[in-house]
């Protein structure tokens, strides 16, 4: 039982999460512990909050981590939210819209899905067709579905929601900080955001956000903890069933994220320094500027794959900008190819779930690992693979392609 | 909204957690990403898993983290097993026992508690006698109590759980690799570690283990999400009610962490590497050499505290080895000297909760804090911060005291 100290072999990342987190971020990482109520601390949460409101384009007064990975995120807001019988609406294009069903099942919600073939998304106007037929407490949707390479046009379903009072929550894990994801102007009434993708942090925590009316729901249903409620808390009556969780209890969470400072978890200091690291980078950069960035890599990607002649299995506008999705070309075994590329040129791209497990591959194009070398070096690995591989696939013209490209586009 | 980059003050954390990361951990934290099912990250997670064996000191096959903070991991454990109307027994004697109760009671436990004075423990027979009249499916137990800094011993109820047949769940979040905890030895079912205290690893994962009584209550709840279940999933007939959270489902959780590798979450990289390298560190200075450090180092503190006239809240067996709890003098305003020891020297010591706010301190000596250096400093600060609030103490007696010691004991 005598194990080594930890050597991490060097990868190029390029699936849709977890990615390469900005070496800024991994320095962040090694700073020293501070207690959690070291007010040298307590600053820093501040700070991410405030930049947290920035990247997710929103004044709300909540926007903060959840302590685990994305889908805790998710579990939190919709616990917090969700009693038992109330009724929800999910429309699913891929895998994680039945995450979705998933956490609302458990919960006790009274679910209504629709329904779309993996790799297209919703017409807005049969979303909200929908949401008045079955007039639902809460319509929770998926922003970017890494699994397909979708991504769902939300405005007009967010304006619906708030015109027939629906809670509008929306799983952006795949999106913040890569695309898009306009919170106050879109009508999303809470949203969650993942760090290990278009953010380029580690894995570990999930940044939030919250309105007013997503509040109010929440602390309808408070409850403070025996071991540390005073006489005011035990005096304040509850009209609602408490929140199933206490790790989840965004209620709970207010107070701790608020000048109150009420003790619940201990945070997570390392991950909170790798978050603020994350987010101010982004702001750093500029949303418009990150925004261009994906797209412009992902242009040289879809370039680089058709030059191969292979098929994507998601275009034009419904293509999730950060995530490219290429159909596995008949006689292909798409593990191998997989393989391959990771054991001899530490390139590691991904594979899909469910009914696309073996039809595509994806390629992330996400935060730090969106760059050009990536993109070249994904390209020139892939293209090796598919020949070793026996794939029809002329040698070289990839790469030329993509560097022309990117002469020509900068 | 222009941010700088992170600077954390430096500090000497002596509270009873969060306390000083090994230096050798922080590296480890700033290493690269890998992908979650990249073979090299793999390993990492299989060597973590048996590595935490050794430290839980189990044969038990099953022992990894939950991606979250400490209470993460006594969520996990409570909601995998305890179904609505289960009895379950806690004996309380400071917060975290409630915190055990205010968990199960939102799982839908029939609860029942036994209560003692906070800064006492429980006489083992006491409890059995319970066990015996309420015979509960389960018994929840804090091992070290740091609102108090009491401990209680294990072993007899241990031995009387599995022969009545009871589940002993132990939250061994603040002595796991300070002090003893024996899990196989001591009959412990389920116990769940904290990073952030004794491993010196940041907050933000638990470390969990539990046996073969335990696995098979959890896997007849088992479930496998709807995206990615296969038709053997599907045939698989549950007898049980399924776990109330998704993210907290252990059953979920031993197909992610065995071989079958089935996705749940993104494990949380970073934070694998800092607790592989945390155990590592426990394992190669050897257990017994690691407890007999805490309990040479709280020796040297407690000499310290009262060379200064001052009185222990908890003393003798019942004194947790890791954290003093100190009676704060009648007239001396507890908080402000805490404030002044964190501003002026850097130095960060804790209050404790409900009832004990503002009568007692709390020290800890815990994992990489544990050091003769940071003994002397926080002895230091602490004298000068209460002869500067005016209390009675000789000046320099404590310092030449613990220096005495230390040159005779090492």
């Amino acid at each position: 039982m005598a194990y080594k100290e930890l050597c991490a072999p060097k990868r190029t990342i390029m699936t849709p999460g977890p990615v390469e987190a900005d070496p800024r971020v991994l320095r962040a990482l090694s700073t020293p512990i501070l207690g959690q109520f070291d007010p040298a601390f307590t600053e820093m949460m501040n700070e991410t909050m405030d930049m947290l409101r920035g990247v997710f384009q929103t004044s709300n007064k909540w926007a903060f981590p959840i302590d685990g990975t994305s889908r805790s995120g998710l579990e939190a807001v919709l616990s917090s939210v969700i009693e038992k019988g109330d009724k929800v609406l999910i429309p699913i294009y891929g895998r994680f819209g039945y995450l979705l069903t998933e956490i609302c099942e458990r919960y006790g919600a009274d679910i209504h899905i629709m329904e779309c073939e993996w790799g297209d998304v919703f017409n807005p106007e049969d979303v909200i067709e929908q949401i008045k037929q079955v007039q639902p407490k809460i319509v929770a949707m998926v922003h970017g579905e890494t699994s397909t390479g979708a991504i769902q046009p939300l405005k007009e379903i967010g304006h619906a929601c708030r015109a027939l009072d629906a809670l509008f929550i929306v799983d952006a894990v795949a999106t913040i900080g890569g695309t898009e994801v306009l919170t106050d102007e879109w009508c999303l009434d809470a949203v969650i955001g993942g760090t290990q993708k278009c953010l380029s942090v580690p894995s570990g925590m999930a940044p939030i956000t919250f309105n007013d009316r997503v509040e109010a729901v929440i602390n309808s249903r408070k409850k403070v903890e025996k071991g540390i409620a005073t006489e005011s808390d035990h005096a304040y009556e509850r009209k609602h069933s408490p929140i199933s969780s206490n790790y989840f209890d965004i209620s709970q969470l207010m107070d701790y994220w608020s000048p109150r400072r009420l003790n619940h978890h201990t945070e997570a200091t390392t991950m909170l320094y790798a978050l603020r690291e994350g987010v101010r980078l982004v702001l750093e950069e500029g949303l418009e500027n990150r925004f261009k960035r994906h797209r412009l890599h992902e242009e040289a990607l879809i370039a680089g794959i058709k030059a191969m002649g292979l098929e994507l299995f998601v275009e034009g506008e419904k293509k999730l900008p950060v995530v490219t999705c290429i159909k596995v070309p008949e006689g292909i075994d798409a593990d191998s190819v997989r393989s391959l590329m990771l054991s001899e040129f530490g390139v590691e791209i991904a594979s899909s779930f469910g009914p696309l497990q073996g039809k595509i591959w994806r390629i992330g194009s996400m935060g730090y690992s969106c760059q050009k070398k990536n993109v070249l070096f994904v390209l020139a690995a892939f293209e090796a693979a598919l020949i070793y591989h026996g794939a029809a696939i002329k040698a070289g013209d990839a790469i030329q392609t993509v560097l022309s490209f990117y002469k020509r586009e900068g």
